[in-house]
């Protein structure tokens, strides 16, 4: 493992309160929130894992992992967090290799996830009826060095899927229920379907819909996570907390009787 | 992708309960329970996707997918769930090609799960202090095809850990602070560490040892996950929960100042 | 206080699993699960807060608090449990000499919640479709000594409501927007609306209607209990925990501007 | 019931928000936040229930119950909020007539929702420290008209507890194991002990020392409550959520066999 920071690398920057900036020290410039502009190129020399100095503030630099690439993405519209990709990708089965379909780019932040479990030999391919959604997140995804598993398509996902023996689909759209009929088509025999939607109502009409085809093990659920806080004092939940994000609905496609 | 079964597949029978049964159509007999006594070459020829009865039993025939052969493991002790297999996977970043260690290999159920996201190129090395849970382990990875990726050793990770540089090390063992040195060391810098713990008292006494070392981004967390039951009644949360499984603990190593 | 059980008391038996059994000491015979006929004259004289043998069990004796009243509740239905009892209680702001409407008698665990709530000057009128409902719930109420407080009417609240300027309304009952424009009328000034439904789309079309009338601080929640086990391995969350009761819906009576 | 505001009447005025302040008509003048200065008797004559103008602010006038009375308290300290009150009420069985005593006044919060629930025979206890403290919560009890139910003592319970055959006795101080020799005693046989802590640490040490007397049904829970939003969009968990606000350790007192 490298040392110190060289030429062409891209590095995290971590502040004492863990927020994160990826640098890409072949840049020109790059600002930092609360600091201004930073010249790129001289962190190269810097050793990984040590603090640094940038203005009057403190950072750890290191390289950066898929958990700091997920959370320096700028936010455009509200993302699927970290938390609920996981979920995705376990219940998905999402393995290297894969070929996923995702409906709805969003700030790419899913598509990020995705792409760092099918690499390096699979293709995440993603729908969606905005281009400037489309760009947003390419510049996202493009900062976390994945833009060469992603493939985006200005498409909609409710009206036609190109793509034939899919791996998985993954929808996050206001009416994932429109896309059904597609996605079964598109989807190899065994492969899942995962819906993330914040409403009761669309978990209730995309249900219905996977009903009237042949899926299985159709669930939904939804994951609420509590932090813990340990001090001097003795150790309770945190009373910060988030009441939800959204609820997943999965499926299986299989074959008519 | 393949249509029919075919000789040496392995396959996964789903009954409509959703219980799972990894069968290898290359192996002499296999017993399913309330079935009997399989002859699993009789499998071959039969299409995926599609129903088929055994005994007066209706199954299901797929490709298994990383999920059927979590759920197809058979618990001696109590394992980590796939729920919490999620957490630990994206928190930890772990991705193709990582070296990983972990430590109590328990039922090799997270084992698993951690295998299938390091492959094609990685590894993952599993020190226990008890044969008989290694041995039973590996029974249960040999049937997801895994066991390549996978390395045991009969070691206590509290005592001493061999390898250097790893991406990432995972405990799940009653006495997580006593390996917090040993891990710091056999960590790269910026690697993670991550403890699965059920008592809040393992969880004060791995992060006050934590802090006593060079990491960051210590945190602690516990996932609850409610199902959604929707019928044609209407839809609400379900009745069954699982109160508790454990907390998770994740730290990050740096280097001094 | 009484430190002795004496003739006409009525006594609660606690066994080691805190099961509880209301005694009535004048009553012919009694019935204990697992133990079998109790002479119930046997038990006067006894100390209280002393535990006793009956049978080949051990058993406190006790002067039965309301809890022990809602515990020893015989369920025919599913009933509200104290839990949620507790949350209508306070948050429709029920005090001693109110006049509260119940829609839905249920096996009588929450009229008896009601009506401790209420005495020594108050009165729990409850309405139900069904007389054998009643009957049930009577028996119930009987037993707890608060009968005194309880009124019941075979009547369908959705179709009518006799009283005037009550000081709360509750419902249980699988319509309860069908009786909104009711409640609003039946209701003083200021007075409280609850609704309990475990689906959502009861909730739904619930305050909706809600919205229609002159109501104010409408508003729905649930609450999740989790039992926290300490042992002398240390502390955690109970494994067993219900998923869901049910969805607590509130609302005040306004005039229209 | 009223229908116009008379002279002494004690009334409450909510704002769009639902914000709640108490105003005693026979006061000479009240402020209201972000209203300003307001002449008391201007309010005798309005109808109960009708929204008025005051400033340029809209307020509906009502008679105010317990929760507008608990909802406007005055938050020095951390308040018991109502939700955990409800539960200390049902699990501890407080009723009219009884006598409870409280360890640690706080603002007065659960105070007022204990003097609620024993009046108009029964009467609360207050045992606090800081006299600073008393003062603060008389005048939060004193706006609710619930004064007469309650006595104050400049006293630390871990020391002392003056009263006999209480009914119930409630804790909430940084040390309440210390308390529970004198709680047993001050105790009636059968009467409810509670005791709210933020911190596991707390939990535990009031547990085991529960353990060492003649307590039984020793159990410990939290109240998680999620508010559903209902919207012309759908339904969902609301986003904001408070993640813990503190442990409730139950038990009761028996006699040593």
């Amino acid at each position: 493992m490298k040392k110190y920071v060289e030429k062409n690398d891209v590095v995290v920057l971590i502040d004492s309160n863990f927020r994160k900036y990826i640098v890409d020290t072949n840049s020109k410039t790059d600002k930092i929130k609360g600091v201004g502009v930073l010249d790129p190129s001289s962190l190269i020399g810097k050793e990984y894992g040590k603090q640094l100095e940038i203005g009057n503030k403190q950072f750890w630099i290191l390289l950066p992992s898929v958990q700091d690439k997920l959370q320096s993405v700028h936010r455009r519209a509200q993302i699927i967090l970290p938390r609920d990709a996981a979920h995705i990708l376990i219940n998905c089965s999402i393995e290297s290799g894969q070929h996923v379909l995702e409906g709805g780019i969003g700030s790419g932040s899913l598509t990020i996830a995705l792409a760092s479990a099918v690499a390096p030999n699979g293709k995440i391919i993603s729908y969606d009826v905005r281009e400037d959604f489309i760009e947003h997140a390419l510049k996202n995804i493009r900062k976390t060095g994945l833009e060469q598993y992603v493939s985006t398509k200005l498409k909609d996902i409710t009206k036609e899927i190109e793509e034939k023996e899919l791996d998985a689909i993954i929808l996050d759209i206001p009416n994932p229920w429109e896309a059904i009929e597609n996605v079964w088509n598109a989807l190899k025999v065994g492969g899942y379907f995962c819906s993330y939607s914040p409403l009761i109502s669309q978990v209730e009409k995309t249900v219905k819909e996977l009903r009237k085809h042949s899926f299985i093990e159709i669930k939904t659920f939804e994951n609420i996570q509590r932090e813990m806080v340990v001090s001097i004092h003795g150790t309770r939940p945190s009373f910060d907390m988030l009441g939800h994000t959204g609820y997943l609905t999965f499926a299986r496609k299989i074959l008519q009787s």
